[in-house]
């Protein structure tokens, strides 16, 4: 299990531009480091074994070393869960295509976005290049 | 103006895994280097003075010099058009934004998906990540 986590610098120094406002003197940036907001969500623990990455963009992949990682384990195989949709996990996604990662599954279920619509229309688009997108109960099932 | 045009090598070494098969022995691949489908339609001319790029990946940034190019001439604001929204657009966006250029602006009307369902989806996401998305119209008066 790899645990994907946006965490900031206080300062803002490595938030994308678009976002710096958030972080400016005086402010607790959303997903600051060492703040609430990028703390795990109950029920989420990184175990013994786990592997957290610590990323700063919306792929996993841009700017970090998580294929480097992948691949002297051997994983040619990702299935991706987590939040939002159209945001860190598509980009994800289409970068670990891209990168001819081959199966990829999100499971459809095991994701979200701020609207049903705009889920959907995500997951659509990831099928068209290849994804699979399963339900959670699906996925298990195909694994028993 | 830069051009990026998906050329392929024609024995599809450096197609995407998921598109591998259209590659084999004996066809010709949809973008094959050379081959129509590599051709810019109608109308589209690399002209003196313009920069073509080739890239393989959806991105125009995955895999390619081009990050390295606009840096060398100042470049920071980006207006992008093509095909389709939903792949290349979009991903050459979101990987724009990554890498904090500002302003980036899609051309509503001067990009399109296989429906029109599709290019609206994508560009919601585009503006929510603070894309600007102006028809050809609006843009050309605002820059009147």
């Amino acid at each position: 299990m790899l645990m994907v986590v946006r965490e900031h610098d206080p300062l803002g120094r490595d938030v994308e531009l678009f976002r710096r406002h958030l972080y400016t003197t005086g402010k607790v940036g959303p997903t600051a480091k060492g703040s609430e907001g990028a703390e795990l969500v109950d029920g989420l623990v990184v175990r013994e074994g786990d592997f957290k990455l610590v990323k700063t963009r919306f792929s996993a992949f841009f700017s970090t070393h998580l294929h480097s990682v992948l691949q002297r384990e051997g994983i040619n195989s990702l299935v991706i869960t987590g939040v939002q949709t159209p945001n860190c996990i598509r980009q994800t996604v289409f970068d670990a295509v891209a990168l001819d990662y081959q199966p990829v599954t999100v499971l459809f279920d095991a994701t979200a976005a701020a609207t049903p619509d705009i889920h959907l229309a995500n997951v659509y688009d990831m099928k068209n290049i290849g994804v699979a997108t399963p339900t959670l109960q699906e996925w298990s099932e195909s694994k028993a």
